[in-house]
């Protein structure tokens, strides 16, 4: 599209957002049905789609991780039907009374959930990833905007075309949703403050920093995932074995596998050999310190190895001479994402939790878990290391803003001031379940 | 200072903050209490140093308003001890538990509440504010860097002096604040992400949007406050003309007063006389549309007048066909801070609440009322107009962020996954009230 017809469909998004903001959850709900059995009606041309996007894959000879991804099979459809049904059943995020005060007889105030207005979402050629964002956003009354990875344009083309086919039966119509397919429209999308409210790009540290630098819309989201994990001295050893492996190898690829193990030095020699070992099982490649190389074979630590975000079956391993050295360590490396310790010391656990400055901070357990499906948010729109709004996994809560309402009959401020002013009374009130 | 100076007290700064985050409530509490005696300990000091900005302010004939605000007597200072006093005795905001949830057998997630790092504030010429803002970023556990204006300098450095000097005998030390006090030093600071977490800029829009574009900190506050009152055709004309005087006239130099009176034809040849004749009383300079001309004498609407912040005794009026007028005008002109309506028709007044999107939208009262001391949060940093984070006034809780903390015993992530996946409990638990 040319840069002024994008401009002009957004604008239009923003107007049809508002009507989102003020639809039923029964409108939204309905809608989310109508496109889990649209879904179903328009399988074939989606498919048809997908089989292109994978075929152009094949012959361009993407890796087969992204055409695993790429895939759209009846195995996925079927799960992201399920999504959606799950969606619709959730209680709706609009209209909670988060606070509720008396300021005075007669006047009200109340702060409720409000949708933020319109979100950008950016993201991997993931087809699955189209529908569940979709459904995230129009259960919390958000206008969307999505640029989904290349590779995936014939498949996404396809379910955006399903997904407005289904909406345009719906009051809510179907301009609250807008697909783009090239890169120079994501940079018209950057330039748009005013009418887009936040972006959250998905994707490599480059590209995700790419758009933090281009834009002056809030960004929600991680550009490196550089996590830890601590091998404390008094830690069970064979939990460690279990959990850096785990953390390092059940997904390399993702964003909260870890890249650097530290090793407390009293437990060193005994612990390295033996993670090693199992390493070996996946043939993960070890970088180490020169503790860790007199104890097993690895690869020499070179200057900037740990500040690598690996993304592969790659470690670091380094011992650490204290606990405080470990804290000072990932301070000084961390992306503040996910960090985990292996203790069986209370205290130290406390510490750690307290001073570890991540969005995740987990003791005895893998750093995978930080995942919003895992964390029993539902579903995840991407995780966030920034530290203001949503922190951590983002689920439909972090695409909330609010709304402080007041409610008077005729009050004025200069009755509260001056020499005769009259006192508010400021009593909290009860919190309502929905201010509809 | 030297940029390099600044650039290292703003690490140490930030060092410093880390242990403020882990600091006892008790600590910080006593310390607010101590700043509070140490204002009376040190008053001879601070009182001169008033005295001096207060001399060169007169001499370089500065602006009644802006004396004013600059005067730091007894009776301010008594009012910041009182203020500091309040602080102290809030509840902790450190620790709350906001989410908790059992995720399997031992494996406790929680989600709980953190200070958000090292605040960087610069505010307008007012003493009393630095105080304030002192104390609710101690209170919080956040490192904060100040730089107020420039005429209330020497006052600022001798405040800044007895805080520290209170400092030194605490535990938390004095380097978690930072006084600035050159402009430069702004720009320097601008420049330290990921050494400063947050900025909040108040002042003139033209230096907020500065701060807005000169940085990619996330910057927390507002531009512009082209605030509106809309009087329905539904309205008591008697209410809806105090409520346009006050939020007109009570404090017209605030961002929350009035820029422009929208009113409903049907009510418009009744209403628009009375109102004129009341803001005759404080000699507020009309500017009115043809149909409020053939009303009243007023000065000819000129193209722009609706997007200006006048910030004085000047106001627009506006007489529009209907309420869809009146939203679509807020819309197009407004700036998000705080509009009202002024009705009985309780469905419009709803309507009005849901549609417009603005931080604050109030029905039949003054939008003078937005106002973190009015809505009872204790006090407040600054109005953010922004839609993630926090929205409207800001007090403590907008100074806070949060950590996900997950404690197992050895969970990996490889057994909730594949085809012999065990299931997640995912049952929530109650919010305790502190986790430490």
């Amino acid at each position: 599209m040319e840069d002024h017809i994008v401009q002009d469909s957004i604008y239009i998004l923003k107007q049809s957002s508002t009507r989102l903001c003020k639809s039923s959850r029964e409108q939204r709900d309905s809608l989310l049905l109508a496109i889990a059995q649209g879904l179903l009606n328009d399988w074939s041309d989606i498919s048809q789609a997908n089989l292109l996007d994978l075929e152009i894959a094949r012959k361009e000879g993407q890796q087969e991780a992204l055409v695993k991804r790429l895939v759209f099979d009846e195995e996925k459809r079927n799960g992201v039907i399920e999504g959606l049904k799950q969606v619709a059943a959730l209680e709706d995020p609009i209209g909670k009374i988060l606070e509720r005060r008396l300021l005075d007889t007669s006047l009200l105030l109340e702060k409720v959930s409000f949708p933020i207005g319109v979100i950008g979402m950016i993201f991997e050629a993931r087809p699955d990833a189209l529908v569940q964002i979709v459904s995230l956003c129009l259960k919390s009354g958000n206008g969307i905007i999505l640029k989904g990875g290349k590779e995936a344009v014939h498949t996404n083309v396809a379910l955006a075309a399903s997904i407005q086919k289904s909406a345009l039966s719906s009051p809510l119509g179907k301009d609250w949703l807008l697909l783009l397919t090239s890169h120079s429209e994501v940079d018209t999308m950057l330039g748009m403050n005013g009418q887009i409210d936040l972006l959250i790009p998905r994707g490599s540290n480059a590209f995700v920093r790419y758009v933090m630098e281009h834009t002056s819309i809030p960004v929600l989201g991680h550009a490196a995932g550089i996590c830890h994990m601590y091998v404390d001295k008094d830690a069970d050893l064979a939990m460690a074995v279990d959990c850096a492996f785990d953390a390092k190898t059940q997904y390399p690829a993702a964003c909260n596998s870890i890249e650097t193990l530290l090793v407390h030095k009293q437990v060193a020699a005994t612990f390295i050999p033996l993670v090693a070992k199992k390493m070996e099982e996946k043939k993960v490649i070890l970088h180490g310190d020169s503790f860790t190389q007199s104890l097993i074979d690895c690869i020499a630590y070179a200057q900037g190895d740990y500040d690598k975000e690996y993304l592969a079956l790659e470690m670091n391993i380094k011992v650490v001479e204290s606990f405080r050295e470990a804290l000072d360590h990932i301070a000084e490396h961390g992306s503040h994402h996910t960090d985990a310790i292996i203790t069986e010391n209370k205290t130290v656990a406390k510490e750690f939790q307290l001073e570890v400055d991540s969005a995740d901070v987990f003791v005895n357990c893998s750093t995978r878990f930080s995942d919003g499906f895992r964390f029993g948010l539902g579903a995840e729109v991407g995780i966030s290391t920034a530290k203001i709004h949503a922190r951590g996994p983002v689920g439909l809560s972090g695409l909330m803003s609010s709304k402080w309402l007041l409610q008077g009959n005729g009050q004025v401020v200069s009755s509260y001031s001056g020499p005769h002013a009259k006192p508010f009374l400021h009593i909290d009130l009860d919190k309502g379940e929905n201010a509809k």
